[in-house]
């Protein structure tokens, strides 16, 4: 049985160039899903009740509880009245180990940490992906950008959603993710990226969204030395994007864009290669 | 001393025409922001670091801590190397009520909630605010947005943040928050509006934002019976306003817009008046 629908017919009364009159429009779903691990539940996510498996193993692989495919087991998605509980099932040893790091700090939400521990977690180092090769042209950038826009069928009906996706040179976007939250998205996209069994070093990921620093978190977990957003970036995503070696590129509009960190990876190449 | 800044300037490599020069862009900051009751931690949210006495009063309102201003006897806010902790006292009954819910249940996160439980948790039920006469002409819509979009400061400087307002029917708008998270800058401006001493049921709500369930539950938490939004509103959204007898507005754009619910508080009224 599925029961949560991608979206809903919602009526409305609309007001169109001073006429007034009854009609309806499609509007994205938002389903509460929570993330449970041996039973307890880690958090629960407002988000677009798609690519559910993807989004289990992207959420755990940025949240840190695994650091691969591998260390899932298995994932049941149980629907029930209200929403989906997706029930991850984690080898022993990290089930252990989620275990042990629960009992020494609760989380974030009503956990007793003073302030300034708890602003420490959310401002968490991020892994150094300046190892990676990986090189963009600036066609490369408005390719990525142009590829993602035509690869958004739930944005195209609503108007109203997030998308992310992983661009490899030369053989365009490995995958795209869509949800009403741009963080789910981009979670959903890891997950889709580490199950396919491709190197987070080897591609671009590209955002529709802002760049916050979670953004930059969550792509640098993945492994992607190079993140491309439609929307503009905070400083602190710039800042923890300077200190991971990421090259952060942002405001992509047809064929312009600006760098903010590590432009080494760019290279000009030529805008008419896009075509 | 006051560390955090709200804006920076951000070195980049910019491309524009087909030609390539460095330049800077000012970027919205984006600084952890620690509730502290108690000297416990509630919650943090990554924040732009202004208005914060707004932020605390109006979190502390729309997580259901606190039922008015009074419930509050002191804030401090505190600046730590990586960000800033709002230490809130509470007055004793509601300091001991927030412990005993404590005890009770520890939050979303690693709670140890099934999870059904912490579903029904993020869907809980809003206040009705049907009992608020306040009403509506189609020119106090567009006159809402307008003044909103000229109101914006912050997000005239960088186009990167979210901003919300409260608007009173022949008055114009009361307050108008801005900030890099669309519920942080609705968190602020709910405590403006009681700060101000102002009955939420007497005002609309119109952000610029997209309008997620979340946005609805705080609106009817401060008791606006409108919500005004620049962008989409999600099924649940929708639903949830339905239910708590919220007039919904949405995807207004010059002198069109979209009114998904309860509509008998909007009357016609002539779009000219508003010159």
């Amino acid at each position: 049985m599925v029961k949560f629908t991608t979206t809903a017919h919602a009526p409305e009364t609309a007001r169109r160039n001073g006429i007034v009159q009854a009609g309806s429009r499609i509007v994205p779903e938002e389903v509460p899903v929570a993330f449970s691990y041996g039973g307890s539940t880690h958090a629960v996510m407002m988000a677009t009740p798609d690519d559910l498996e993807d989004f289990a193993v992207g959420f755990s692989l940025t949240e840190g509880i695994i650091a691969s495919r591998a260390e899932i087991s298995a994932i049941e998605v149980v629907e029930g009245e209200q929403g989906i509980d997706l029930q991850v099932s984690l080898v022993d040893d990290v089930a252990d180990r989620l275990r042990a790091r629960r009992r020494s700090m609760a989380g974030p939400v009503g956990c007793g940490l003073c302030g300034v521990e708890s602003i420490e977690q959310a401002v968490r180092p991020v892994p150094d992906v300046s190892a990676s090769p990986l090189s963009l042209s600036h066609s490369d950038i408005v390719r990525a950008v142009s590829l993602l826009n035509e690869a958004q069928p739930l944005h195209r009906e609503t108007r109203a959603v997030h998308g992310a996706g992983f661009y490899l040179p030369g053989r365009g976007l490995l995958a795209v993710r869509e949800d009403v939250g741009r963080h789910n998205a981009l979670d959903k996209l890891c997950g889709a990226v580490i199950r396919a069994g491709e190197g987070g070093g080897n591609g671009a990921v590209v955002v529709t969204s802002r760049l916050s620093v979670e953004m930059v978190q969550k792509a640098a977990i993945l492994g992607s030395p190079v993140l491309i957003a439609i929307s503009a970036p905070t400083a602190l995503a710039i800042r923890t994007a300077e200190e991971a070696g990421m090259t952060l590129i942002a405001l992509v509009r047809g064929e312009d864009f600006e760098i903010f960190t590590h432009p080494h990876r760019i290279s000009p190449g030529s805008i008419a290669d896009v075509a």
